[in-house]
């Protein structure tokens, strides 16, 4: 859903134009609230206590995750690590199922193109930023900003070890340089069953009361050795209890809190909408495909958890646009920004303008967004191009080989220099395929692709011809051996000769297919994005101007920190406690998918401390992103791995309600307890402890 | 989607509260704007004209259809006799692939369950609805309503041959006695190949240009002979041409054209997205459920059909809500009659709070919805319930033998005396079932019952119990043998008993759930339907004492007239001819599913005049139930067959915009010369000109 990135590209404060609530935002670690810390907790973090926790925090996977012993063992959750354990699985060892443990070093296996990133600098670039793109508009603004991100990234990335991302906080109010350690070598030690990190399923999936051991541990590999992490976090000496101060330390992927209400219209009345009525069908199908075969459930099974994930969450997000309470505050805190700014004649000349072109592109969205989502579609996953990753390597090498022509600052910022290493990592890791499975979804999105732009439309009849979806999605699948990792990367290194030379229906098909989607592409970056980019910025300043830096910027994937308390909420008039113990999975198993505890445990129920504190809720304000990050007390010791909101979080990506929005997490002692009793994991319990070196 | 037409139940003019535009409106037969067809069209039909319309024009299986023979001889479409074609299918001989055709009179088949009603009378009942109900509210205002309409219907249904209905038209401004003559004997006569019924399939669904021979006859029988039909249309004499004046007759379904603000408010905010996302699961389901076998395809493609035909038909309704313009205008019409209302004191008393009672019942519909859609689900697509006839059929047999038992005034609606025929007609009307099938779709609904309403909610607890859905399903229906037309009229005719000793698994869930369900039905009426309705009469007679009554009630399931004349439309930019030609079937043919024709036309693909007209389009007003309408031309001659509207149609549930607005109709000059060249269908072509008596 790159759509809903750019198009969240907007201004300045919290949901209400005013200072941050208590316990609410997600601050980077360079801007901590220390005097709101300081007056609310009686607490005063040292610059140590922050740069030990920023340390010990790393990005994985698309979610967050800790460093929790010496020798780079992290701690993350079992549904981020999911796409690796599948991987690593066959038709005849099931890992998601029967889970992983390697007992020895030896065995842990590599997670094909898994990375692990930890946060070493942040420098402000605002200045460069800004001189660059002073006075332009447009496209030009757009080159422009792509090209001295692109030197800026370049100059900082100076080996393959380190990753740097230029990063607009306030959107566009200020920029700066993220430099991160990269860890490109990363294995899987351990993983539980899916039936014990995914108790309760999709059912309970954003609910309260949970039972869920979402766990898994990697470890960060440097020049074939455990990486050496001096800086992790330590489990908690003390226990954790109702009420105590906790902190989340994460990449929280995006938040919409600043959006003008021209954005948010679109986002509830078009985009939204869209998009769930594409994940309910495509979620249909894949339910009964996995009721083909056994083989067909297990292959389909990870992208199901995915689209049950994000249908549930996107879900929640427009029930909260369609209340009419809480769209009326955004429409209030705008409507007092920009009277602020029309009373004012000044501000008014720098800014009036800005919301008004902000809602154009809007108008602009609506009628390129077909287009734009079916033919190019960066990153929809509605469009039958997200379905197969075959299209999508084939469209990164025949794209790839064409912007590597380029200089560095003229090409899509996903092809420069800063970006290419990561982006041939993922490229070239293994990842089997599933034929069956494969044509099965591309006919699914073809089908798709035909009913949302017509049958009459040029790309359908140039896509389709005379063969129906599966036919077609058939002929490229089996026409295709970009499964073969050394084929993409005899393609990668042969560049525009191998593309143009290749035999291969899917490269060819990218290829076909290529100029027109560039051309929307260019529309999209010059009509829209640049526009919404240019006057988000506008507001942001203007928001500057007329209240002051007082708040956390939008959520961008980079490292922030919530803090906040352990406590339950109420649920129609009925307290939900913060605690659930391990015997409540016990009483909630029914033997049946999704409530089936693994034979492991049922083995060694008796033997377990049924008491132990198993999930908790706390306010922290976190958002998707912050899966795996880790809870910590004042101690700045590990107490909890995050794994989920409930259904109230859900509205957070457009403004925080502490009364009933929770974080939900494993409790480390259940952790501990199980790692112990159910798996007999002493070498990972050693090393969590510390004594493995003893 | 019952909510719907009770949610429906609202006001009084057309969507401007202004007169009708010009071609605007399905007028009852009473009512016809004769001065405006002079005024526009100069034309001054008849009472016979309208009598003899009025006569040849029938109700069929939720559509529309005309007698076009004087031996019973019925119009429809394919698609509203594909339940028919369906159920006489086998594993072995797959009527709806390979087509119908009965050669001789003796080898017509009983569409199990089908009837033909023939509007005959039509008399006001206001007086007495109005008395029954005077000064009454909620509760006491719906038994009143209900115990009126009952006692009414009793009266004038005398014997099984007539079916009677209270219809509530300006929704409760006037009510009206329906008698209908009832043909309770339907065989089938002749269908075409799927594939020429349904070319194009659901890409081309609602769109034009299109190329569908979507036609079925059928024969209304009599005391075990052809029904005599002495009113039937005669094929058209004169070229349909550009420009014509067109008439439809036929049953649009409902519209909500009246509504206030708030009702349209919770259709665009709730109703019509969960119904959306609901049928987008359901969908990706069956089409993938139908990838299991070839036998696994033909039972469910019927299913499928249904499916995507109310997808693509809710959505452009939503769609068309969702433009503020179009939103604009209706806000816009409300707030002048209020304001009209507002200004004038004794209208204030009178009617002023109707519309914030009516907001409030939405808010209390918020509230029930969930609920009651899914364990009552008064007709909700959404719920189990709905997706197995296994159900269906132990509800009633089980809700019947306890209204059967009450006086005829205080039982449900459904189950008065009036409808008791038509109910227990249907009940027992054979219908193979596939049990493989209905267990899926009932896991299919199980599982999004436990979704929607959550797992511990103590409903889905009584229903699931330790069960997984498909176990419960599975249990469910291998347990009934209410698919057995015997077994159900022993229950039917046992009676309370009969139903308290039954064994059968589907009527046990019934039972047990009959308690709960009723108690929302109470509810639902109490507290909802009836508050609407009160408050609906009162707005309706505000717009009759501030505008008049000058337009035409909203839509009820009742024959309506609409008027027109035969015509394209600009769409971007580009003008779409009116007319389409069957040279232009075998040009879009790709062979390929949607897109195949039968053989049957490749093979006379020579003989055929390739320049024969096939499909028009039209501005006269439909919508759904219209399905099957004769055209007709000033002669009253039959001139087409109404099968679909155009994308744009789909809004005219809330209004209607003829620049755009089109009916899409089989041409009757296709119809005779397919039937002639390709099939050899001279008994039929015979019969319909007439020349089978000379």
């Amino acid at each position: 859903m790159k759509l809903r990135t750019i198009a969240a590209a907007v201004s300045l404060l919290g949901l209400l134009g005013a200072p941050a609530l208590a316990d609410e935002g997600m601050w980077p670690f360079n801007r901590l609230p220390k005097a709101e810390l300081q007056r609310k907790y009686a607490f005063d973090p040292t610059n140590e206590w922050v740069r030990h926790l920023q340390r010990s925090s790393v990005r994985v996977s698309g979610c967050s995750g800790s460093f929790v012993s010496s020798s780079g063992l992290t701690l993350t959750n079992h549904h981020c690590a999911e796409d690796c354990i599948s991987r690593l699985s066959t038709a005849a060892v099931d890992y998601v199922k029967r889970g992983f443990h390697a007992k020895t070093s030896a065995e842990e296996r590599v997670c094909p193109g898994y990375e692990v990133h930890q946060l070493a600098e942040v420098n402000d670039v605002t200045a460069r930023v800004e001189k660059a793109t002073h006075g332009l508009d447009g496209e030009a603004f757009h080159q422009a900003f792509r090209g001295e991100s692109a030197r800026i990234e370049k100059e900082c990335a100076t080996s393959d070890e380190l990753l740097c991302e230029v990063v607009s906080l306030y959107h566009g109010g200020v920029y700066e340089l993220y430099q991160y350690r990269r860890y490109r070598d990363v294995r899987l030690v351990f993983a539980p069953e899916v039936d014990a990190a995914f108790f309760g399923g999709d059912p309970d999936n954003f609910n309260f009361p949970r039972y869920n051991l979402d766990v898994t541990f990697l470890r960060a590999y440097d020049g074939g050795k455990p990486a050496v992490t001096p800086d992790h976090l330590s489990m908690a000496k003390t226990p954790l209890a109702p009420n105590d101060l906790t902190f989340t330390s994460g990449n929280p992927g995006s938040t919409e809190r600043l959006l003008t209400v021209a954005e948010l219209e679109y986002l509830r009345d078009h985009q939204l909408i869209d998009v769930l009525l594409g994940l309910a069908r495509y979620r249909g199908f894949l339910v009964e495909y996995g009721k083909r075969s056994p083989e067909a459930e297990r292959v389909s099974k990870s992208e199901l958890f995915g689209v049950e994930n994000a249908f549930k969450a996107l879900r929640g997000e427009h029930q909260a646009l369609l209340r009419p309470d809480f769209f009326a505050r955004l429409e209030a805190n705008e409507r007092s920004l920009r009277a602020r700014v029309d009373d004012n004649p000044e501000l008014k000349k720098k800014y009036g303008a800005a919301w008004a072109a902000i809602e154009n592109a809007q108008r602009v969205l609506l009628a390129l967004e077909p287009d734009i989502s079916w033919i190019e579609s960066p990153g929809s996953s509605r469009s039958p191009w997200a379905k197969t990753p075959l299209f999508g390597w084939a469209k990164q090498l025949v794209r790839g080989a064409e912007e590597r022509t380029k200089p560095n600052e003229q090409r899509f910022e996903e092809y420069s220099d800063a970006r290419l290493p990561g982006l041939s990592q993922r490229l070239l890791a293994p990842r089997p395929l599933n034929r069956p499975f494969e044509i099965a979804k591309l006919a699914f999105g073809l089908d798709q692709l035909r009913e949302e732009l017509g049958t009459d439309h040029p790309f359908v009849k140039q896509v389709l011809g005379k063969a129906s979806p599966e036919e077609r999605a058939r002929e490229l699948v089996m026409g295709s051996r970009l499964d073969d990792v050394a084929e993409r990367k005899r393609l990668w290194d042969g560049g525009k000769a191998a593309v143009a030379a290749s035999t291969d229906r899917m490269i060819q098909l990218a290829l076909a297919i290529d100029e027109t989607g560039r051309k929307l592409r260019g529309r999209y970056e010059n009509e829209l994005a640049s526009v919404v980019r240019k006057n988000s910025e506008l507001v942001a300043r203007a928001r500057f101007e007329v209240y002051g830096m007082t708040s956390y910027p939008d959520a961008t994937f980079t490292p922030r920190v919530s803090f906040g308390t352990v406590r339950g909420w109420r649920e129609r008039g009925k307290l939900l406690p913060a605690f659930t113990q391990l015997g409540g999975a016990f009483e909630r198993a029914t033997g049946r998918f999704p409530y089936t505890l693994p034979k492991s445990w049922l083995d060694k129920q008796k033997q377990l401390d049924l008491s132990t504190p198993f999930n908790f809720v706390t306010d922290n304000d976190i958002v998707g992103g912050n899966s795996g990050s880790p809870v910590v007390n004042r101690q700045g010791e590990l107490v909890g791995l995050v794994f989920d909101g409930n259904i109230h979080s859900l509205g957070g990506s457009y403004g925080f309600d502490i009364s009933v929005n929770r974080t939900v997490a494993v409790d480390v002692r259940a952790i501990a307890h199980t790692l112990d009793v159910i798996y007999g994991a002493s070498r990972i319990t050693d090393e969590l402890s510390g004594t493995d070196k003893q």
